[in-house]
């Protein structure tokens, strides 16, 4: 049975069809995920989609966060894909983190969270620096909230320091990029499906 | 001549009436710049303005921010005050980051951005843990986009480990805090006048 | 077949019998491993050790990185015990962290790294503030090098904000600290046993 | 009455005469503090000296902290510089913030640790990403200790995502970090200049 991966976009922009680096950056793990027999589920551009600020699952009229957090749990894997701006994740990635507080208080009877036996994956894209402070921002968070993170649970791109160029504009996708991709996927995907057929007991 | 701080709270809740750790925060630095001759602006509540994301001074119509940008550039000091969520800033904090980036681009002939000679401070508030990441992403960011952070930049409470008591339901402001707000409040008042006085050449 | 759980504690005091906090959490989830099966290697006292700083697995005469590198490889589980110091890991957290990121050219004929299919978790400890921050960082630098992060897996204690209390100190330990310790270990050595039965196939 | 700078190099390597990129960022600093009447103190190689694990500010027999404390406390300006690893500040930066800790309880009568009233920078190097992150680890810990950081106090080099280069073997400096560069300087100059002209009244 394919498992599914449900990427999320959190790029500034709110129209899903302007270009985003970080759609790229996804495009690239989908390859990789359906290599191993993980399906990506169309991916969500959250700056289109009206999430209200809070900490609770649903914060009322006009929310679209009880539509995406379906969405997102009804995957095995979430690929959370951010931009970079001044070295962190972001405002729309923490948006998302910040709504998944709420998990912390929807445990089942065996004290678990709706994300346990589930795996979350970054994709982050900048033009400079931050990668890894924006994936120990968002792994941090997303742990607390009980998602498990994949060995090599991160794939990003950042060019020189303070430099300008777009992932999307490169020439060509660095090998290196494309290798981390495939470690990224298979790893995610081998984890997913030992915890959806054995679950944490809690 | 007074100088003028204009404090911000990054709160999630957009009801600037709504009781708030933040203000409770804000309100105690306020007490401490009185005495050392500062005046507080009236605290802008970020959550209940329309401020877009972008990284942009103007992202268009309906974008509140470049109000809230005029204001924040018409004081001296800049108090910031976020609560803590996760262990991170607020998602509206990062949404007023991600605004000032626009300031990289918006230098004077000898190179300045529109925040040099003007100095940040933090105020931030939780029910537990998080103080000093939030100091610490906030600082970067602000320092990044030409604020200045004077000595003991940062005032804070959180309570005990996986605690759920609000700053605002305490019997009493701890006196640690207290002592804390004086000494942050006298640094940047003195270091304000400095740079107002002689701002840096660039 | 019952599991080992290595356990360093990245004190920064030398002396293994010098009262530590960070060894009284770690003991807290040894016996919540114990109750799951998982029994622990006596505690690495890192700072009693001379683990010389570098970026290889091996830096010469008199380093014991070798022998510590050894156990916590020899292990299923690595519990990563550390003290908070300025709301960040301790400086010999971070030693032993930069000695690992030698695993990034130690990959076998799939690309796995030596840490693979191994799970890691932290135990923190501060008088306040940090935990949050502390994790993030030893979360990402762990997960870079190949570990697997389960679940919920940082078990922490900290006190009010500037407090000075010690973990070790308390009266009682608090109830959501034991908890949170029980679900720690339960993660973790699910996750663990799952990934010795199927490795992560590279 | 020209101010002086002192440097630190927190490179792993102890050999002070082994080429050494974060040397070669703070000669680059060095130049431009030149222009502006700072003169820089001989860098101390921190891993070179034996500075002992703790918090106090002189942890017994063969602990060099108290000289290099000495120094640092002597000059006006301390230029911090660190290279990068796994995104982070390297342990030997970690060591030297922990050390610093001890200011806390070391003010004067007004309350002022023996940091207040200087300025510090940082000067960081890596072969790819985690400029921004090192940079906020290393001014808050600084900043809580009583430093007061300039705008834009960071100047700093990394290569392209996963790159391996080091700044030292670049064929040129890039126009972009010789500028940064003397920003960094002259605003250090002029704010350590006003704050020792008239320090912080505590």
């Amino acid at each position: 049975m394919p498992l599914i991966a449900q990427p999320i976009n959190c790029s500034l922009k709110a129209d899903a069809k302007a270009p985003s680096s970080t759609d790229v950056m996804i495009g690239l793990l989908g390859e990789a995920f359906s290599k191993v027999d993980v399906r990506l589920a169309p991916t969500v551009r959250i700056a289109g989609c009206n999430v209200l600020p809070g900490v609770s699952s649903d914060e009322g009229k006009g929310d679209d966060w009880p539509g995406i957090r379906a969405k997102i749990l009804a995957a095995d894997i979430l690929i959370f894909g951010t931009p970079i701006w001044m070295g962190q994740p972001s405002s729309v990635a923490k948006r998302v983190l910040e709504r998944m507080d709420a998990f912390l208080d929807e445990t089942d009877e065996a004290g678990r969270m709706p994300s346990y036996s589930k795996v979350a994956i970054c994709a982050v894209v900048g033009n400079e620096d931050g990668a890894h402070n924006t994936c120990a921002q968002v792994f941090q968070a997303l742990n607390d909230v009980g998602w498990t993170i994949p060995a090599v649970g991160g794939c990003y791109w950042v060019g020189e320091a303070m430099g300008d160029v777009d992932f999307k504009d490169l020439d060509a996708t660095p090998r290196k990029v494309t290798k981390t991709a495939k470690m990224v996927a298979a790893n995610a995907a081998h984890l997913a499906r030992l915890l959806k057929a054995e679950p944490f007991p809690g």
